[in-house]
């Protein structure tokens, strides 16, 4: 028999998805399932964005440009020019299906395979697959709970750089650790960028998510400083709640670069058309929404991070900004629980669904302990979820 | 200075839209261009899909399945058993952002890097762009004009296949040519796939634009003979005209192809929600719909086919399905051509834009001095279209 290529056995489960079929057994039987295991926000998409579907009159649904449809492109800038950056123009813009499409077309476009990415442990999840589709290797530096996820020194960082080193690949906010970095932080890995000739790829898709009146720093502030190695990740999704409009963006003044990635964005014809005109009407988006959205993330942060470290044996650090939380659990193995929890915990008909943490490692072993939680959900809904969570930890621990 | 990539230099400009600029120019100039470079064809979606959008009330615009919406893929189910495949299950089918990832996600996982795939040529240009992206190199087998484009014998497609040879790609009906590969030709494949344990990959988008009674043979109809071996490549973009909505499917019994494909899904996370929803209509498309498109683009073809045939130097054959047609120009170089009748050629201020059908080539110097038109455009139109394609291959001889 003819085998399938080695390279798609190494592509990995999502640990966000991987126990969905558990979930909707666990649903099949009437149970109640709390979704905390994925960044799809329960808050509302503005309504003039979705008044651009009600009054739909375009017809055919033809292609959209490959570049970006030029209302969408214009938004986007208009976005950046408000956000402070009013040196991005729509040539530095090439709008992609997600982000997930910009970091993989980042990836093909500064590394050939074999090469190594820099990334700080634990990462989002996905980036082990864009990894393996781009034919990369991912060589992650630990960031600890204790820390608070923040970044080593520079010397620690510097000692993971080998001469097949192309790139550093960050999140700020960060998903999964909720941790921003900050202006010191930022500059030191500029710093090395620069010093290293290393390209600097900043995956922001949670810029507006911070909290405690802490601000992100954007790449975007170190672009002048360098134009060609760096480039920002951006996506529609969290910000505008429009996780299935499937829009983000790739941002860079490096010229080549976006010829080529151009070239990538022809091959695959458009993103959605609709989408794309849909999300063009984010200039019309009040900042109160924004704030407001803010507002709500902080206040369930603070439910979730308070109740969780009341937890006996759970560690947590308070997240910055973003909607995760990593959690360590007294436990050897979160996976084994995530399992437990859809298959066979149930209070009041109800459980609760997260992300076992050890996915969002590339080293073995690490974060076996411990999970990852959106807090995607209303307050009150955490609340319960926190209660679930203790209950099964304690029935867990007796059974097993 | 730091470099990109070399395979980012690699991805081919996309012949169907490298000369946009230049028709963006001409526009800016008020001249009229009629575009029949690309394939986004402007027959009207249907009513009912439109519909979805203008009865929107889902809020958030939340992440789709990674699988497919259960509403989509039980409409593909319901729709490859009205073509007469009620094999089929949604198990065998992967949803896809348009029939191009499809393609991509086929080739990842049926090759390696290094590995060869079968094309026979002239093949649709953006398989130049997936094989770079995935790492593999494309053998064209030639295939020529005076033959309608149909397959030289199983000898000499044979003697193309090395040990690196891992799958055939095949598009039937063709994009560019036209031809639709009779039972013969797809049984002959069917056995070297067998006989030599290859993939074959069908992209059939175009299953249902066939004209003079012919009717498509589909790799469906084989399934059973090569289970693990045949993979179908499909798309709803010119079925429906969704070409903006992005999907396709990806359609397989090999079990094991398709649990790999669900995890490459997982990366990307979903396709569009909102798309998805509209396209599930399609169970509500009348079959007349269908019907009046194919007589349509029959008419079309009739009216593009004999006026082309009738320009001095101009070689065609006559398409048995899809939306295209090859033609060999009296010139040597049919991007020059291209460019000028964007640039220069104005006839009442009209123009024309056509396709280089070099880039429907991976062998080089072929195809230098043809063109690849889309007959998307109403009858009218296409007679004008024939109008300056004459006028301005006499001005052009003139004055080159």
């Amino acid at each position: 028999m003819i085998e399938l290529s080695k390279r798609l056995t190494l592509v990995p489960t999502s640990p966000i998805r991987k126990l969905v079929p558990y979930a909707v057994a666990a649903k099949k039987q009437g149970v109640h399932v709390y979704h905390l295991n994925i960044g799809d926000p329960d808050i509302q998409t503005p309504e003039c964005m979705l008044d651009v579907l009600r009054k739909w009159d375009r017809n055919p649904i033809s292609y959209g440009q490959s570049h970006g449809e030029p209302k969408l492109l214009d938004a986007l800038v208009t976005y950046y020019h408000g956000i402070g950056f009013s040196f991005v123009t729509t040539d530095m813009i090439q709008v992609t299906t997600g982000g997930s499409e910009a970091i993989s077309m980042a990836l093909f476009s500064v590394a050939s395979p074999g090469d190594e990415i820099l990334v700080f442990e634990p990462f989002y999840a996905n980036y082990n697959a864009y990894a393996v589709t781009n034919g990369l290797n991912l060589v992650p530096v630990p960031t600890t709970i204790t820390d608070g996820f923040h970044l080593p020194d520079k010397k620690i960082i510097e000692s993971y750089i080998t001469a097949k080193t192309k790139a550093i690949l960050i999140c700020t906010p960060n998903n999964p650790t909720g941790t921003v970095y900050t202006q010191e932080e930022m500059s030191m890995l500029v710093g090395i960028a620069k010093e290293k000739n290393l390209f600097l790829l900043s995956d922001e898709v949670y810029r507006e998510f911070t909290y405690d009146g802490k601000k992100q720093v954007s790449l975007l502030s170190f672009m002048s400083e360098i134009p060609d190695l760096a480039i920002v990740l951006d996506s529609l999704s969290k910000r505008y709640s429009l996780c299935g409009a499937r829009l983000g963006a790739l941002v860079s003044r490096n010229e080549a670069l976006m010829v080529g990635v151009l070239r990538l964005a022809q091959a695959k014809l458009s993103s959605g058309l609709i989408d794309q005109l849909m999300a063009s009407e984010l200039i019309h988006v009040p900042a109160s929404y924004i704030e407001n959205v803010q507002k709500e993330y902080e206040e369930r942060r603070n439910v979730l991070f308070e109740g969780l470290k009341n937890i006996p044996g759970v560690t947590v650090t308070k997240p910055e900004g973003a909607f995760y939380i990593i959690a360590s659990l007294p436990i050897p193995d979160a996976e084994v629980f995530a399992t437990y929890l859809l298959t066979t915990f149930r209070d009041a008909n109800e459980t609760v669904m997260v992300a076992p943490a050890a996915g969002f490692y590339a080293t073995p072993g690490m974060g076996k302990n411990e999970i990852r939680i959106a807090y995607v959900l209303q307050k009150e809904s955490l609340i319960r979820c926190i209660e679930l969570l203790t209950k099964a930890l304690e029935s867990f621990s007796r059974t097993s």
